[in-house]
């Protein structure tokens, strides 16, 4: 992908954290940057337009700030999903077991996804893959089809891009790696 | 504001939620949307052309929503207002009481925001005002100005607009007000 950008230099690394011997890498200088920002989300506005996609979906609370400008700029919905507790009518709901130990839970409503709507996936950064399969396994309860499944950044060592494949393969993109 | 969506059809009013006696507006109908979802910004985008806006700041989560696709229309950066010990490097941080009881404290990054920078602070929906105003307190706090503030719905009865031109007159937008 050229570009006059270099979207690296607008991550902040942050040694130890949240855990001694983490390299946390943080996008908010990106998202704080107009030109950066617009930059990345229109990478993956070139990787979803073959995809036919219906609706974006991104898991609470990063998520959003990828998958809602990305909705927008490909004019279509944006679905969030949301802790759990947190939406006010009926949802759907699938656990992940958190990078740092722990489990959480997503929700999404019943009403947001409708049978056969192609949902394209997305959020800030990949680890593990617990979000992104959690989101995903709700998307096909409800009848979606995932579209593909787009990051700003790939965590390799991590190996969560295996683990999506392994719930069946999708078109994939991560803007850059770590 | 001249359309031919009506936004009012895309909120889902939810009764007793989440107390009883009080009648949630859930607009997650209109973020599913793709024409309501564009619409809705588009509104907010003609509000912030005469405002000189440099950044748009919304509170965690469901201002991200909002302000992000906002920042990426506009083509400046987005700076979130999270909710605390989320953020992983130096921050400042402001307090505000919860509409249904309790505190919360919101954070923003100490180098999101320069002085002197115009900030346009944006959320799904005004109720009484207690996260705009701490999130205008931190921008404030960081040398910034208050642009402008923009909401998807207003409730009217909760005197949010009130408490916010209070703490300081801004130019101010809802798109819908119940």
């Amino acid at each position: 992908m050229m570009s006059k950008i270099d979207l690296h230099d607008y991550v902040a690394t942050v040694e130890d954290y949240p855990e001694p011997g983490v390299s946390f890498r943080d996008i908010s200088p990106l998202m704080g940057d107009g030109k950066a920002y617009k930059e990345a989300i229109d990478q993956i506005v070139d990787f979803a337009k073959d995809l036919d996609v219906d609706l974006i979906a991104g898991p609470e609370s990063r998520g959003f700030i990828v998958g809602s400008p990305l909705a927008y700029a490909l004019g279509i919905g944006f679905v969030p999903a949301r802790k759990s507790g947190k939406l006010p009518r009926e949802a759907v709901s699938a656990s992940y077991t958190l990078e740092y130990g722990g489990v959480n839970e997503l929700e999404i409503h019943k009403d947001a996804i409708r049978p056969g709507q192609r949902v394209l996936i997305v959020d800030d950064l990949l680890a593990t893959g617990g979000t992104i399969n959690a989101t995903r396994k709700i998307v096909e309860e409800l009848g979606g089809v995932v579209a593909g499944v787009a990051f700003i950044i790939e965590l390799e060592d991590l190996h969560g891009r295996e683990k999506i494949m392994e719930a069946g393969e999708v078109p994939f993109v991560a803007l850059m790696e770590y």
